[in-house]
């Protein structure tokens, strides 16, 4: 029978078998106690099955408090399978199954879902990134770098002209995407619908003139109903992309989005810090844009190099590769590098991920350049072009005065790498 | 102008001070840098406001690892505030503003969301729960103690024939509520219509025979079309009661289940662990249900005394308070006891809640009754009647038998008290 297996990382002050079991057994045809029903022929059916202990440190205070007077706790990878036939296709019970009550139960001090390795049985039911990495490629007419974006900013206040009047200079300049804040939804001072028609004719605009199709993640997180409206009014005039808070608005109704179809989708992960940034707790990244992608996102926020946040360069690599992962039928995401950005971190970023698949955005990167918004996407595309080709950035910037205006801006190059 | 607030455990090895105006700075006007848009105006009208800050401890060991050199960690209570404009009615909005980013901000090596408080300008823009206790209870014509209700063990595996035979037996035995486990949803061994249909059968024949209508919780979590479905599927067989499994499915698209309207909806909060155990990141229970209840969910699960898992009493003793509380123009919820619940906690959950508004269910703590199940439900019924008259478990089991059996089975009251 086909099995779908995860990973974790867990922490307990029983033995790693008996705790293995007991998380097994939780997750499948056990309870606290023996019940009648619970017969031979259904555990050997539907039980959970431990396939892999590999023990690692011992150590002798716990890592989340727990009702124990253990003064042991070990730790290991631990890997359990599951009969595809307990969850069929669905999409939020596999969660259920993976993760549920595994973070409640108190023989571990420590569990964290590490990845998943779902059968292709399971994920052909799911149609996966409609657009991914090509499709946006292909909608945004850039090839052979980066797609460089922004953030509006301020994140939030601004009115639907001022933002139209920002999104002219920032098309002029060159950029290639753009996108609403994470804060910036349908507010009484910037509606959803005013928002999108005055960007829309601006930017529709610049693509007659210019014939560049630039990009506009407008961000229409909301309620079901009214995001299904978003998207209708999206396509009205004339977008191509919607961001969605997926945290915010979850698994199901971003997925009702992304089958909608008719928009590239942009992943906000913002709340993603209180789900990984407890070592001992929550989930890795690479089981995050599993889900993220079986239910049809296109991009995914992956902070970036020397970024603004806690997150280490190696975990943003990680995720970086993540998203680029095989996974049967479902294409790759298009891993959006932010935070703290401004083209300075684009050697590192390069060297490190070998790739130029990316979405990379900077905000402040881009607005707080000293002569202009024109000049930071110059900047930035300026930095990629140095990187990729392998010239040091103070190099380049001896005859790229755009870029040597980033680097007086922000500081030296060697401190992003 | 009208504001909503949320309050904040932090740790920091900056100020106090300081780091609260980088929590209000990034979830309103601000970025890492200045940028031109951001006028004295738009950031008098929009940004973050600091509360209160409250000084807690100092210690030398950051909670949660951070890129920092730092050797003193400040923690401490905060308030912030924002204009409700920012937001406006935008149920994951106000989730992207009070969380999102905040829990990557490097300033911090600890922030958890305590509480919640909102205006009625923004409640009132929702139903919140429909039935609630008041509806549970009108249903099913259940007063004056708590709703007895079970899960079907084991969890995955029965067929519906298999689960429709065992709903006899608890219906014959006087149950008020029963409920899929978590872990079963939509299986090719059970498909959901098919249960519903079989379920329903017998609950029907029950209240035609006996008047008395046992609610069943059908677990509908799948992707959103499919749970559309499974409502009008329960409804067409005169099923009253849906569960969700609200993490996995997400606010949105449970909102939407909600709004639907004609189903009692049971929150499984399956996966809450991640999002609360690890002390120094994530949420308390009084924002997060605050967040349900707004999305219109009419029950929710706060584990039980003595329960199975790692919570303790004093947190379920304030979940089950976060449920009863008042929020402007939305119902309380019935709040779920639930997790290794045998009957022998009933003494010591009243003594500490004072109410029997409270659905209390016991899946092997009913199935594994010596006697049966049958048994298992007098025993339940029993040991609340003894709980609410102030008789001592043991003495009421001297002329109570199906108690006793209770009793000798899972042990002295006294463990659970």
């Amino acid at each position: 029978m086909t099995r779908f297996s995860a990973t974790y990382w867990i922490e307990t002050p029983d033995s790693l078998e008996k705790a293995a079991q007991t998380l097994a057994a939780e997750q499948s045809s056990g309870t606290f106690v023996a019940v009648p029903g619970e017969t031979d022929e259904l555990k050997q059916r539907h039980a959970a099955r431990v396939e892999k202990i590999e023990p690692l440190d011992v150590i002798t205070t716990p890592s989340i408090p727990a009702p124990t007077t253990a003064t042991l706790f070990r730790q290991a990878r631990v890997t359990v399978s599951w009969p595809l036939e307990n969850i069929g296709t669905n999409l939020p019970a596999l969660v259920s199954t993976v993760q549920g009550n595994l973070y409640e139960i108190r023989a571990f001090t420590g569990l964290r879902l590490l990845s998943l390795d779902l059968p292709a049985e399971f994920t052909n039911h799911f149609r996966g990134p409609k657009f991914g990495i090509e499709g946006t490629r292909e909608r945004a007419g850039v090839n052979g770098r980066p797609l460089i974006g922004t953030i509006i900013k301020p994140s939030v206040g601004l009115t639907p002209t001022q933002t139209a009047k920002m999104v002219e200079v920032l098309a002029d300049a060159g950029i290639d995407f753009i996108k609403d804040d994470e804060l910036m939804a349908n507010p009484p001072h910037s509606p959803f619908e005013q928002r999108v028609k005055s960007i829309m004719a601006v930017l529709n605009r610049h693509a007659d003139k210019t014939g560049k199709r630039v990009l506009y993640a407008f961000n229409l997180t909301a309620e079901l109903d009214a995001m299904k409206q978003n998207c209708e009014t999206i396509l009205a005039h004339g977008g191509t992309c919607a961001m969605v808070s997926i945290n915010a608005v979850g698994l199901a109704a971003t997925k009702a989005i992304c089958d909608r179809g008719g928009l590239i989708v942009h992943g906000h992960r913002n709340g993603w810090g209180m789900l990984t940034r407890a070592p001992a707790l929550g989930m890795e990244f690479a089981a995050y844009q599993a889900l993220w992608r079986l239910a049809g996102i296109d991009q995914l926020h992956v902070n970036g190099i020397a970024n603004k946040f806690w997150e280490s360069d190696d975990s943003v690599v990680a995720s970086i590769a993540a998203c680029r992962a095989p996974m049967h039928n479902l294409a790759p995401l298009l891993p959006v590098v932010s935070s703290g950005q401004t083209g300075l971190q684009a050697p590192e970023t390069f060297r490190r991920t070998q790739t130029t698949d990316l979405l990379y955005l900077a905000g402040g990167g881009i607005a707080a350049h000293p002569s202009g918004a024109r000049a930071g996407v110059i900047a930035l595309r300026q930095a990629w072009e140095a990187a990729v080709n392998g010239v040091p950035l103070d190099e380049f910037a001896r005859t790229h005065i755009e870029l040597r205006e980033q680097i007086e801006k922000f500081g030296k190059p060697e401190k992003y790498a």
